[in-house]
């Protein structure tokens, strides 16, 4: 099976076998993993989709996964789209949707990336990972390599949410907390794995997280029966997401299940942490590299993305734009989802809802378009800043 | 629509119409819900849930939902039934499962029944409720009830895991928290209820969450193919949830849907609160009333269940049992579930793992036999007992 697919660098088309451990390709950037499309269009016909369970394992055929082979799975995927009507009635939207990623293992959208890496990385022999994290990659890495019986080394600012090393520890990881940005842990782990023979698992370095990511792009599409929606609205980090439903996109065209038209794909940070905006806004074909990362969004403070110069110009090509919100219009944001949706964001996906409004107050987001927010994970993580910052509520810890 | 459901008394059988709000039956039993199963059958064909969102309104037609109606959903139900291989292999079960109701909106399966329940609530015309919980109902039904724009007032014992008062009290609910046990709780309820004029959401008090917990039995039916695993541990506190179950299954085999097979009811309590274990260990017809309930377990810190009668009689029709797991047990087995599958229980759900060693080791569960354990819960809610209980992990908040 290994022929069913390869890789190809995503800047200077490079190809790599799949067959074995990858990291970037010798040029820096990330790899993507190429599949023979026009064989899986052949053999797959989307009907069996509705016989499968619901998980992201439904769309095996375009995952990397060998014929026969279990994935290392814990029912990830396929999570709502749940109608927001009040909130969108409020703002004269009819379509208003929210993709809601705090119902997967874990309870962030960062379990579709591992389950897929992980499964990946135990079928080329791979044992041991480390992996920087803003919180919840760790703690979705550590659940599934612990299924897996794998054994992970999680590096974290310190500042992190409390519940992200505790997750990591319960389940079996080491975790090492560190004064600095997500940016110092990468390099911690590059030296770790280096020195130690620690499997990189860092966003974008190894090929397979945005695989598993990618499948958002495919539930999108097939819980809008086939129609993708008008306006994406992501909360970016390192963007792998953003990266992965693009992708999808586009194997999609090519399998004939969607046409070519794309959503505006718009790009959400916060103002204390917004590299990608900020390129976007001046025209620069990559980010800056922000020194001093300061939001409550700890999913948000990535100072500099590997995958930018991929984002920026999925971004461009969609039609899309990239905006900033302030920690006090992200925290509003999380109450508001709350008490009118019932819903319970991380402050990341907050910040989704936030963009919306100001993009629809500026007309840029029209009454009869289909509008999706990414809500990336669950509140519940990020209770000690809640219980800091939403003092209005009368919350304690 | 009105008559395609009546309600119909556990005990007594007296009936009462379904188109009004209801409570107990004036002989104090719980109601049950009754559908004209035999005109169901007749205009509903299974092979449509195929084509259907995975959630649990995919049952809607066995639902208290009138035609066109709109539920007040968040996309709870249809999670994952997970292959424990690891953990089973170590017992000599190759077909143990666990099925995840962390993965439901609000992170537990509270999630089904206050789904349904508000549901029907509001096409009752109810606008506000009150609820004594140990804590996850009363953040289920402070997200369902915001989302419905309906008002909550949630009484819950102050000791309680932290994460609960704040996901209802961001979600606009107004919390008390009481020194007491839930029955006490449901004493100052009934109060608030007859004085305020609040509608009691209380477990049993009205019919239609046993309604949306019976859809982990449907679920259960559909994700096994349609035979019924041998045994089902589940971690009782209320028991409504083996109660609709139990109640899916009658309904289910009335549909022509499964045969008569049943599976191995087991309650799982924890010994510091096990009113069920001890009157199904001396025969009683009903539990008897714990005054000092101790578990870390808070769901199962129940010291009399109202559907006490129906448990036991389940538990003894079936074939079944019931046993208590101690503290040590159940926080050995959080440590066990994650370590070894990556799962992240609540400790409700870790006593279930307890107590299915305990049954294997005894031959009472057999090497060839289907097992489910539900985890009902995401342990993210109880980080504040972890960190104070698993000190071997090195946590601290």
């Amino acid at each position: 099976m290994v022929s069913r697919m390869r890789l190809v660098c995503s800047a200077c088309s490079r190809e790599a076998p799949a067959d074995r451990p990858a990291s970037l390709c010798p040029c820096g950037k990330p790899f993507y993993v190429e599949y023979d499309l026009e064989s899986i269009r052949n053999s797959w016909d989307r009907a069996v989709l509705n016989s499968r369970a619901p998980n992201l394992w439904r769309y095996r055929e375009i995952l990397p996964l060998d014929a026969g082979e279990e994935p290392v799975s814990l029912g990830e995927g396929m999570t709502p789209v749940i109608l927001l009507e009040r909130l969108g009635a409020g703002l004269g939207l009819s379509r208003l949707y929210l993709k809601d990623e705090a119902q997967n293992p874990t309870g962030t959208f960062k379990a579709r990336g591992m389950s897929v890496a992980v499964s990946r990385a135990r079928s080329l022999g791979i044992e041991r990972f480390v992996i920087p994290s803003a919180g919840n990659a760790a703690g979705a890495l550590a659940a599934y390599a612990a299924r897996a019986g794998l054994q992970v080394l999680a590096v974290m600012p310190a500042d992190t949410p409390r519940a992200n090393p505790m997750e990591c520890r319960i389940a079996g990881a080491r975790v090492l907390l560190l004064e600095g940005t997500i940016a110092d842990c990468g390099r911690v782990a590059r030296v770790k794995a280096r020195e130690e023979g620690w499997f990189d698992m860092s966003t974008l370095k190894e090929p397979y997280r945005v695989e598993g990511k990618k499948t958002m792009g495919y539930e999108l599409a097939e819980q809008f029966a086939w129609r993708l929606p008008d306006v994406i609205l992501y909360p970016t980090g390192g963007g792998t997401g953003l990266i992965g439903m693009w992708k999808a996109f586009r194997e999609m065209e090519a399998l004939g299940w969607i046409d070519g038209r794309r959503p505006r794909m718009v790009v959400v940070q916060a103002a204390g942490c917004a590299p990608l905006v900020e390129a976007f806004t001046r025209g620069l074909p990559a980010g800056v590299e922000i020194e001093h990362p300061r939001t409550v969004a700890s999913g948000l403070r990535v100072p500099k993305a590997l995958g930018d110069f991929i984002i920026l110009d999925i971004v461009r090509r969609s039609g899309g734009t990239a905006l900033a919100v302030t920690d006090e219009e992200l925290l509003a944001a999380v109450a508001e989802l709350n008490a009118e949706e019932g819903l319970f964001p991380c402050p990341e996906g907050a910040a989704c809802w936030a963009a919306c409004k100001r993009l629809a107050a500026a007309g840029w987001i029209r009454p009869e378009e289909t509008v999706v927010l990414f809500n990336t994970g669950t509140g519940m993580k990020y209770l000690d800043v809640y219980a800091r910052r939403l003092p209005g509520l009368g919350l304690s810890l």
